[in-house]
């Protein structure tokens, strides 16, 4: 895309692309909530996006395919990580929000989906993956400002701190299928704040 | 089945029953990591296992019962509890269990199999909501006998201690699909004992 594209008020080129995805991954979101990976039909998700076959088929190529498109859709939507000015402030932040997202009735079903997905497939399993790095480079500069405020150890391992806050809720949802209530977001993100300051996220 | 039946080299009634049922949920294993929750067909069930197709579906009923019913099994022939005398050896004990079920070559695409299962079918998703907890009932007293010998505080709550070892590596196994490591045991089991002690898994 050239730099004149973005001329305020010009048709620009990828705004139909751009209408073209959304209309797209949002068919996907509702075929995989509806019908499950197995389901996922690219003649339908046309069909249901309003898009052509040969379109669907040449840019996203599979059913694997559209699902990762997804992941990558959401991963570039989701909320930024909170800067509250102390570890215990952002992980709370972060286990509410992983909390409110898998509850939410419209993104709940979106992530059951897609953690069956790719452990149905290797191409949805790597695209899962690719999500949560995202994710994880997203709040990572949590524990590295807490860090540098002296707060954890230094040489702990942020991912591992950010992994340690989701991994509580994600085992209710996705594993052993509990209700995950705000308590559990609070005594994730008080384990993780507590394990950190102790030394038990730093690298070997 | 009556006392009588257990004596020593006499065919047991139950006996054909049990054979009939281990040779149907080992089909039905094999069936769910070749091809998934949805390739999962009784009359295939029936045939691999040598087992007419009536008895099949007059004891099993569906695919997702005969999950349920895997999952039951899998729960009964599961490995006892740890008791190491110390709540920090039972808790790495337990870790390492799960890191080697999850790593196993023959359990490890079980365990990615059911979960996805259970991701798509609410019989299956209480069905491992059951196996979870019949787990964590075998483990709890760890956790109980932790708290008798003042390892850490009264009204500890037992199944949430359990649930946090596990939780760290099922989110690497099944959510961001990430590799499992010797390391990531021993963290798991460390970060549950210091939260336990620190009182962050008493009950409010």
């Amino acid at each position: 895309m050239e730099a004149a594209s973005f001329t305020p008020g010009s048709v620009r080129p990828g705004g139909r692309t751009a209408k073209v995805r959304t209309a797209v991954l949002e068919a996907t979101r509702a075929a995989l909530v509806e019908a499950g990976f197995h389901g996922l039909n690219l003649d339908r998700v046309a069909a249901h996006a309003g898009v052509g076959k040969t379109t669907v088929y040449r840019r996203w190529g599979s059913a694997a395919g559209l699902v990762a498109d997804l992941l990558r859709d959401m991963a570039e939507q989701s909320v930024p990580a909170a800067d509250t000015g102390s570890l215990e402030g952002d992980l709370l932040a972060n286990a509410r929000l992983v909390r409110e997202t898998l509850t939410d009735p419209r993104m709940g079903p979106v992530f059951q989906a897609v953690i069956a997905a790719a452990a149905c497939d290797e191409e949805c399993a790597s695209a899962l993956n690719g999500f949560y790095a995202t994710r994880i480079r997203e709040w990572a500069p949590c524990v590295e400002r807490a860090a540098g405020r002296g707060e954890v150890p230094a040489g702990t391992d942020a991912a591992e701190v950010i992994r340690s806050v989701s991994a509580p809720l994600y085992y209710r949802f996705a594993v052993s299928r509990e209700a995950l209530a705000e308590a559990d977001a609070v005594r994730a993100a008080a384990v993780a704040v507590s394990a950190a300051r102790s030394g038990l996220f730093t690298r070997n």
